[in-house]
């Protein structure tokens, strides 16, 4: 175990890594494995074929690692919550990645066959309803009437986000803050949700519950920009998917939407051709990246995610240092290095 | 308002109507209405739209009205609670619709373009999601843990449900077990969950809660069951859909099951090109009601929904007589009524 040096605000260490908060957390995911296993468990055997395909193809199930922290920081006790917890925001977010595959039409998820590929649009669309139906039912049985209230809401704010995305999709007019009000919901919110349940479970005080919301929420930002930087630059193998999916569905994102406010009149005829009318031709892609470098907007979208970074930092000086707040802080710099 | 008589087993009566049971809950139903008109809102212009188009269009509302009607015939007070269950069951309804549009690749419902073609499917997929997590907040709202309980595992046994008919749709082996199987998810376990949460709600004990999920239950597999019928009977105006849907869809409905198993070597043939390969031809549907006819299967369907409603019917014997009582029971005629 290697000793956590805390870095100044803005800063991020580019030798980050989730290991500590991975090994801090070990038992308690080794748990909610189980759970999440047994809980796709059904008769109907399509059911945990095409749930498994998503879950086994791995994924960090970084939010119900979240969760499990939350809780330990905030000094739960360890009891069976938490870890149903983690299991149904694990659940809420695949079949979000189900639902997603249906909308955006995709081939590929994390690295495999999307599911519907495989087995159909009606197999995503329900499979996902399915494992919602089991996220709720933990959550009962958890009896926090209060985590179920954050929950439920964060249900509702992710689908009004991915609704939203729909609307702004294709729309060069988007502007900086629709583009992140989209990311607050579709990513973000249920990043905010799953940490703000640690604290409720361990029954902590109101600011301790806000104080995870705020590092989760911005975590959740951070993570999403990145997402957005590494979809026109990282490599195919670590991100499962290839380079440019978001430019081929006309996503704007916020490199796009920067390129945008500074395009010149001829990059904005290219933009509006190959966004707004989807009319691809080849060479389109690189022509993007040329016009994305020009501008330097992945840079300033790589800042705006540090920005967010220093935010969910800052949301945890409320509490005492330690290890698990120390892996928390790192994870923060992971998810920000990953750009690199 | 007229005297209910109170018709022998086995017998319905076909001047039955919903009437005596709409006026005894319109007062709650009014709340309800504004419940469903105030939660579909959203700063996202295209989510009231989307719900609405649906919503507006009508359809009996016969969920929320049993979900208030078992509230009332077990001496539920009439707080905000039934209201609040009874708009969360209705919008897990339309969240199933929505939904199945996509998976049906249906181009219309209740008589109007459905929403998928209207706004696309992923606007179909998302404002489903929105609305079931609209109705887990309603139903966190008012706070009752076992109400939670029934309907969020409702929400998985419908899912399942639907799963079950994807394997069994275009399966000619289908047997009449394994499609009562599909119909109890699909269909019928909302019935029994909207009808279930009234005594739960009311506080009373666990037989009154088993009677109304019997009665919720067995009246959903009879309502199904007649759907099934006006698939290939009914007139398309009354329906809002085409007779045939199910036909033209491959769907492996009662009457077909039961038309399968009676089939000569040369219907069998013709089942399997129409059902199992869906290589439709002019004329294959009149084909198919000459055949369904031949064997008498609609009739014979129409039996067994007598049977379950009997059963409904039967349910209720526990509960004193009262015009709530005769109201339900004369829901029960209607439903089956439809088909004549």
């Amino acid at each position: 175990m290697g000793v956590v040096v805390p870095l100044e605000q803005g800063r991020t260490d580019p030798e980050a890594s989730l290991d500590d908060l991975v090994r801090l957390v070990a038992g308690g995911m080794e748990r909610v494995n189980t759970t999440i296993l047994s809980r796709t468990g059904s008769d109907v055997a399509m059911i945990p074929e095409v749930a498994n395909h998503l879950i086994a193809s791995g994924g960090k199930r970084l939010r119900p690692i979240l969760t499990l922290a939350c809780a330990d920081l905030t000094g739960y006790a360890g009891g069976d919550g938490a870890v149903k917890l983690a299991a149904a925001v694990e659940f809420m977010h695949t079949a979000t990645l189900l639902h997603d595959d249906v909308v955006d039409e995709s081939d590929m998820r994390r690295g495999r066959v999307a599911a519907r590929i495989k087995w159909g649009n009606e197999a995503s669309v329900l499979v996902g309803d399915f494992l919602l139906g089991q996220a709720f039912r933990m959550m009962v049985e958890v009896g926090s009437l209060r985590a179920l209230d954050i929950l439920s809401a964060a249900a509702t704010v992710i689908a009004e986000g991915e609704v939203m995305q729909l609307t702004a999709a294709k729309n060069t007019e988007t502007s900086e803050d629709e583009y992140l009000a989209v990311i607050r919901g579709k990513t973000a919110e249920l990043f905010a949700a799953a940490c703000e349940v640690g604290p409720v479970l361990a029954g902590r005080p109101e600011a301790e519950q806000a104080a995870c919301r705020a590092y989760g929420m911005n975590l959740g930002i951070a993570f999403q920009l990145i997402d957005d930087v590494l979809d026109y630059g990282g490599t195919s193998a670590a991100l499962g998917k290839n380079v440019g999916d978001d430019f081929r569905e006309g996503k704007i994102t916020l490199p796009i939407v920067l390129a945008l406010r500074r395009a010149t009149d001829e990059e904005r005829v290219f933009w509006r051709r190959t966004l707004e009318r989807e009319e691809l031709e080849e060479g389109d892609l690189e022509q993007a990246l040329t016009i994305l470098r020009r501008h330097r907007t992945l840079e300033d979208t790589m800042d705006r995610a540090r920005h967010y970074g220093d935010a969910a930092r800052a949301a945890l000086d409320i509490f005492a240092d330690g290890p698990v707040k120390a892996a928390l802080l790192q994870a923060v710099d992971f998810c920000i290095a990953r750009a690199h």
